[in-house]
């Protein structure tokens, strides 16, 4: 088994991770997440590492990289359900997970996604209403 | 990473399969979900087997047992995204799932269970009536 699946849950991805991110894999992963978010121009990316325990530099990168991928897409990334090991970590590294939003479980997580999604269509419309008094 | 991670996603719980199934591992996902199942008061179980290409006789096993205690926790299970090869080594192997739902992905293993448990409530409702007319 060398892919990790992606799920689509309506306009979000869910990739929950398990085995351990090695090189390849973790480089593959961030290739299909991107086509996936261009094929079901999804809006949001949620990835689950609570089954992470064990987290080096490269997995640090990896998820800063996707966040920054799927941006450009137009799809926020949010990583749920992080040990507290994880960010100690993470910190310890010298990598505080910059333009990753992150959320306790899938739940907060979603919720988050949802109100980023909707704040983009609310600021699109007030875009719209300058373009109108303009 | 010795742990299935579970989420917990509304009524559902959503499980991804992405490792080989060997003994220890299913079993402790058999209890892992059952206590989640009680815990939550889920309503339905999904399990993802898309990253699954090879099944035996085991985890055929496993899957009609974990729907099996679900049911009798008043949850129902949906396997979703399994591979025509393994539907094919499955029935090969005599193991037709029974009392196990299948659909063809998350989103439409997601609609079947909130259908049915929209059916469950509903038929919850008739028995009041019943019960009123009586």
């Amino acid at each position: 088994m060398e892919k990790i699946p992606i799920l689509k849950m309506g306009p979000f991805l869910l990739v929950t991770i398990q085995v351990d991110l090695y090189d390849r894999l973790a480089l593959s992963l961030e290739a299909d997440l991107v086509q996936m978010v261009k094929k079901t121009a999804a809006k949001g990316v949620l990835i689950d590492i609570s089954a992470v325990s064990i987290v080096d530099s490269f997995m640090g990168r990896i998820f800063g990289n996707i966040a920054g991928m799927c941006k450009i897409l137009d799809a926020e990334t949010v990583v749920v359900g992080m040990q507290p090991a994880v960010a100690i970590t993470l910190i310890e590294l010298g990598l505080p997970l910059t333009g990753v939003h992150t959320a306790l479980d899938v739940e907060k997580g979603m919720k988050l996604l949802t109100s980023k999604v909707d704040i983009d269509i609310e600021s699109d419309d007030d875009l719209d209403d300058d373009h109108n008094t303009i």
